[in-house]
């Protein structure tokens, strides 16, 4: 099955707002097999997006509509729907109930103004929208589906998850793609690749990487005639790309690297405490950002000047006087300071320059030293990133996690 | 004069890469007062390129293609305008030059497979690539002028704005268009909007509002045949959302809240320690991704046990075991605690529960006490935030980064 792809909104043509709709939607559909053969962009007038939805209709079987769904003035799909297939809009009582339970979960009574969005073609099946108090358009008309989806992405993906898919499933042709996702941490793309070179040739499944923020995404997608046989299809590849990476491998599919830390210190009852310098917090917030975190995140200090490294986390003033505070060995003072000072299992201490600016010859921007405190053994890394402040912080955070995520897999300092 | 967009690329459609391109040109045609009215997106496919070339010049004089200009199978869009236009594709010498010298500067032959780089239609004018090997393509036919760009960003925002910029200036009719955002934070879209009702259905300057992870922004946008003239329409209405709107507003453009507070910490030369429950590192973070943060930054904690709150922050004992961890009193007690250790003019309490577990009736998930010293003048404010752990983190921090502004603008504690 082909679909189109409408996005409404006169702030995608004046680029205030990047089209990320058009990505998701795109992802997901292709999850499904149904090819998405072109994307329209039209603003926010009746007659571009109704003549949109005609010539959409008359190059696919799927036409989806994003944005417009809302109750003001601007908000012209249902209407531009209604012009293009010539079609009246009546009201319907499970879009009522949409609209109606938004305002009531904010004890207020429902606008005049949403009333609009009671209404769809006759026979239309409405999408429910926890989120807002737009109801989605399930629309069948001859051969054609017409479906419209609210334009802000948090309404938009849980309606498309959660009432859209199980609608599309069956119109992908007895067909299923199957994908798994891989992940990599701690090894550049190049390398990674490197070491399954032989595994991206393949054709079904297909094997294809993805960089994201310091992580490596291997996608193994499948397709066949039935869940088991696609399953079938993407094991023996996925066993692969363990077996030469598995050093690396953090995740499958949605899961990040902080929860694969979290699990595992849940599961061994540890406890951590770090300090930071350069990174500035960013990977006490990325280790509390797993709902639960309390079980085994402790402590955390963000130190930029050395009189804190000394008093909170007993740097010996010497080594900061005699190595510097970005050195291997203010990072294992702070990793073992954090840990004694916490009374945790575990102790990181991050220093670095993360710049622009405090750079030198000798310790340039994007110099980190990384030292990890695991239940006594203690090792230093060293790493020169390149790039904006705020990616050195982030690498140096993506790093810290998969060190950590490496040691507790094994029980002790990885390489 | 009115522009068509056509962004050539399976990926795009795949979802595998995120059209940033289409923002970009859609913001920058904007400022032109080149009024974009159809973006549309097309696989690497010789026909489907083409008729939507074509189509693209039935409706606009000026036809804009990115992507697909690259020496590959897969790069189509030369070949593509040939086929729309009837033209033929010859040898141009200043194309050759530009990928000769990308391949020179690496001290490489030009592979057989870049030769088809060299070509464009007679008469067409060559746009310099610095960044890569593609040459873009500026040919007037007709009344119409298409344009073919590069697809990797890199390539095609310097080519946008160094070579074709020059050439389309002429053609915005003498007309600018002129934008300044003015930036809201610590005020809820609606209230904020109801204070500036009148001015948002003025038509030149408009103003239209957006809402940014929890700042609003007001986009004031002015037509005019000069610079000057749209500073002139501009000026009196963003001194009119100023007096109304001023307590709330923390920067202009491009300016963020971490830089605008940033900034009044150091024309002040004051410094600031912060102690986080449940934001969990992420203020420090914040406050710390400004270059030359070390100036006022001295110290942040992160602890989400009474004992560090207690043994680090000196809070008493007893406000823990009488108020509880998630309580005004704590909160004070907190930012006074980490001012006094940190012996800075400015310390920052924040507790509360970041959920999605940890709630209960009296206190729910989402409930944030924020507590701000500001040399020895204290105040705790209270919200009730709702959304997923990430959003009710990032309120917080929002939030707290706006008291700090407002205190740091107004000397002292503000309501």
């Amino acid at each position: 099955m082909k679909a189109h792809l409408i996005c409404s909104g006169t702030e995608l043509l004046l680029g205030q707002t990047l089209n990320t709709n058009a990505q998701y939607l795109g992802q997901e559909l292709a999850k499904l097999g149904i090819d998405l053969h072109e994307i329209v962009t039209v603003g926010d007038n009746l007659h571009r997006l109704s003549d949109a939805i005609r010539r959409g209709g008359e190059k696919a079987g799927l036409v989806l509509v994003s944005g417009g769904l809302g109750p003001t003035e601007d908000d012209l799909t249902r209407e531009a729907l209604a012009e293009a297939l010539q079609v009246p809009l009546v009201y319907h009582r499970e879009a009522e109930a949409v609209v109606t339970r938004f305002f009531q979960g904010r004890s207020l009574p429902v606008p005049e103004v949403n009333r609009k969005q009671f209404c769809a073609p006759p026979g239309a099946r409405i999408l429910d929208n926890p989120f807002g108090t737009a109801p989605g358009i399930y629309y069948e008309y001859g051969d054609r589906i017409y479906v419209l989806l609210p334009g802000p992405p948090r309404e938009l993906q849980p309606m498309f998850e959660h009432e859209l898919l199980p609608l599309l499933k069956p119109l992908s042709g007895g067909q299923v793609i199957l994908s798994r996702v891989v992940k990599v941490a701690g090894l550049g793309e190049p390398a990674a690749e490197a070491k399954i070179k032989d595994l991206l040739h393949s054709a079904n499944p297909t094997v294809a990487p993805t960089v994201k923020r310091g992580e490596v995404h291997f996608r193994i997608t499948a397709k066949a005639r039935g869940i088991e046989e696609a399953k079938q299809l993407i094991r023996p590849v996925e066993a692969a790309i363990y077996e030469r990476l598995g050093d690396y491998i953090f995740g499958k599919d949605e899961e990040t690297i902080e929860e694969a830390v979290a699990k595992l210190l849940w599961d061994q009852g540890l406890t951590i405490a770090v300090a930071e310098s350069c990174s500035g917090g960013l990977l006490a917030h990325r280790l509390t950002n797993v709902s639960g975190s309390s079980a085994y995140f402790q402590l955390g200090t963000v130190v930029y000047h050395n009189r804190w490294k000394e008093e909170l986390l007993d740097v010996p003033g010497d080594v900061l006087a005699e190595k510097g505070a970005v050195s291997p060995e203010t990072a294992e003072a702070m990793a073992r300071g954090i840990r004694a000072i916490g009374g945790t299992d575990i102790g990181i201490g991050i220093t670095g320059i993360a710049g622009p600016l405090g750079g030198t010859e000798e310790k340039p921007v994007g110099l980190v030293y990384l030292g990890l405190d695991f239940r006594g053994q203690v090792k230093v890394w060293r790493e020169n990133w390149v790039g904006s402040r705020w990616d050195i912080k982030w690498m140096t955070s993506q790093w810290a996690l998969m060190k950590l995520y490496q040691a507790l897999r094994q029980g002790g300092i990885p390489e």
